[in-house]
């Protein structure tokens, strides 16, 4: 489901337009990138955490030329499902 | 930053009562979790794309006992963000 449908489904369940609908998802986007760019983990219940990490540079080789590069040290968005997410998509 | 919290802040910048926005989200992660347990990656623009990962059942030994046992398979949910994210995160 790309961005575009997910907004037109959201629009309906929630019973709003989908200017409004779209407006709604950037604004929580918003709030979410606002705590992830200042380092801190977000938990939203029974959906799950998403928390920041630094992934530490490291050395590469191309396999082909044998040549080594630097990849910088990055940080990587990660998210981890909550128990309530997990127990329902390993239901027996 | 915890449910509450995200809740609460989310309610100030869309300007809706704390109930109305709590049910916007309950909406939203309601749909996102259909798509999830029909096996169907979600890309939401600028933000990333969750898509369920199956891990194999693998067998763990307890280091203390020597006793080996299986770890049954499962599904968890993963997130990749997208690259507007990862700009912002390693802007210079």
């Amino acid at each position: 489901m790309n961005n575009k449908e997910f907004i037109a489904e959201l629009s309906k369940q929630i019973n709003l337009p989908i200017g409004t609908t779209a407006k709604l998802v950037d604004d929580t986007i918003r709030i979410l990138e606002e705590h992830f760019l200042h380092d801190e983990t977000v938990s939203i219940s029974s959906f799950g955490t998403f928390e920041v990490k630094k992934k530490m540079e490291r050395i590469s080789v191309n396999p082909t030329t044998g040549k080594r590069y630097l990849i910088p040290p990055k940080l990587v968005l990660g998210f981890k499902q909550s128990n309530v997410l997990k127990e329902k998509f390993n239901a027996e």
